[in-house]
């Protein structure tokens, strides 16, 4: 059994520890506003500081919201770097920056220790269940270390490739999914608009070239007007808002990516921070004056 | 066994009307430039003109280009409709614009035929194999009285709706095709740039919510950089053409195929006309001077 540290307990993260706690480990733990009871009623161990965490863990996993979150509990005062000693392993399963992450991964190999990026997708229903995608980057053996501590929180767990990839690995999903809605959503805006059955132009083309998971499932939630989460466009605009800040630093055009932030933008200033992300239709319906389906 | 008209018998027209002869039926042949001597040695018969064609069969089928040679041949000097006397069935089975079609319906209607939009996808290796999609609108009286014929050029034959729902069908299926390949191509490109595996960062990705027929079949050409067609890049242009002209005819707005058609026009500024349409990703690479992957 390994000795843990989870740092940020929060919908993600408290669960996903519980998962640990469960599985036998010795959980060490931390997050600004104190673990949840039931986590320590469980058989965790409470830490005051990331750094604390740090010091008494041999695999330390972060799960925090964003970029600055991650640099601020690995690097600042009280963090994950004052408390390391060589040989531990530092994972964090946040989704952040690629390119920040690399930097991070080369200052925690600067004190004698790996780095695993090993973002997740999934959400807290896949977090509950321990269903959960991660996706890795950074050295084959710290990720062979890990594998077991990973296989108690998800399912399909990839070693994409060295430090950052599995950063990469999640913004490319976020990208593909986005598109993806949206086209769904053009394909049958057009339709409906022309006259036709979205939901038996939607029957018609699966099966064929246009077929995708986003067809079959937000193609449904467009013609039955359910944009419940599911995933919330909030958390989908932080993810483009990775994809577009790293494709300025990398030098590369990401159009539709653009677009599609955009339209989850317009969705927000109606008050749909919190629909479902096939809720981006919506947007493209205002320009319409016309909705695919009545719900 | 029908008595059957077949106008335009180019690519896709030749071997339908092939399938349509050697099924027994009695075929009568038109197209511009004559039809192919095979199909009158498998025992078709030549006419003289669309006109000409009407008159002899029942069931009388277009096969040509685009919306303004449909015209031609129904309306035209010697056309169908010259030919046509009440109780048959004129079946459009090229891709041409939804709008257009409702108007050509409604005046064939007057005329005392059905009149069925039945546009096809699967290329000409799906008309040789006879494996079309047919994807067809108009009356269901119709639809079932054509049905046997559809069936010996096609597999997947779906009633969508009333005349026009075939044609959009297929333009909503071309918009979703479209803008899919777009969204693996910024996805997998993204990856690239930013230091990953793009076949690897496919394989992760597979199996989760961004997977797509797409994903899988043309996110492997982009890595293998095999971009002879499957669909030519000139195809789809027309195909987005329809797509973004019936929308300004519908008021619907549709921003990312805008887009997909000015990477299309990229392509073919580079001599693309004929690459595959996963081959739109040379567009977004040269805009970041760098490649999915090495061919």
């Amino acid at each position: 059994m390994e000795k843990i540290g989870f740092i940020g307990l929060g919908i993600m993260g408290a669960p996903m520890a519980g998962h640990l706690i469960d599985g036998g480990h010795e959980v060490f733990l931390f997050s600004r506003s104190g673990p949840p009871a039931d986590l320590i009623d469980r058989g965790g161990t409470a830490r005051a500081s990331a750094k604390e965490v740090a010091a008494s863990a041999d695999v330390i996993i972060t799960m925090v919201p964003d970029t600055p979150d991650v640099e601020k509990v690995l690097f600042g005062a009280n963090g994950v770097a004052e408390g390391l000693s060589a040989g531990k392993v530092v994972v964090d399963m946040s989704s952040i920056s690629p390119v920040a992450t690399k930097a991070f991964a080369a200052r925690i190999k600067e004190l004698g220790c790996d780095y695993l990026d090993a973002p997740v997708s999934g959400g807290d229903v896949g977090a509950k269940a321990a269903t959960l995608s991660i996706m890795v980057g950074g050295p084959k053996v710290a990720f062979e270390r890990v594998h077991a501590v990973f296989a108690l929180m998800g399912k399909n767990i990839t070693h994409v490739g060295e430090s950052g990839d599995g950063q990469t690995t999640k913004v490319a999903n976020q990208i593909i999914v986005a598109l993806t809605i949206e086209a769904v959503a053009e394909g049958l805006l057009f339709a409906s608009k022309a006259g036709a059955d979205p939901s038996k132009v939607r029957d018609a083309l699966m099966g064929g070239l246009a077929t995708s998971r986003i067809l079959e499932i937000h193609g449904e939630r467009m013609i039955k007007r359910t944009f419940d989460p599911g995933f919330r466009i909030a958390l989908h605009q932080k993810d483009l808002d990775l994809a577009l800040q790293n494709a300025k630093t990398l030098g590369v055009s990401l159009p539709n990516t653009a677009t599609c932030q955009a339209l989850f933008n317009a969705c927000t200033a109606q008050g749909g921070a919190a629909w479902d992300h096939s809720g981006m239709v919506k947007a493209l319906e205002q320009l319409a004056h016309h909705q695919v389906a009545e719900g």
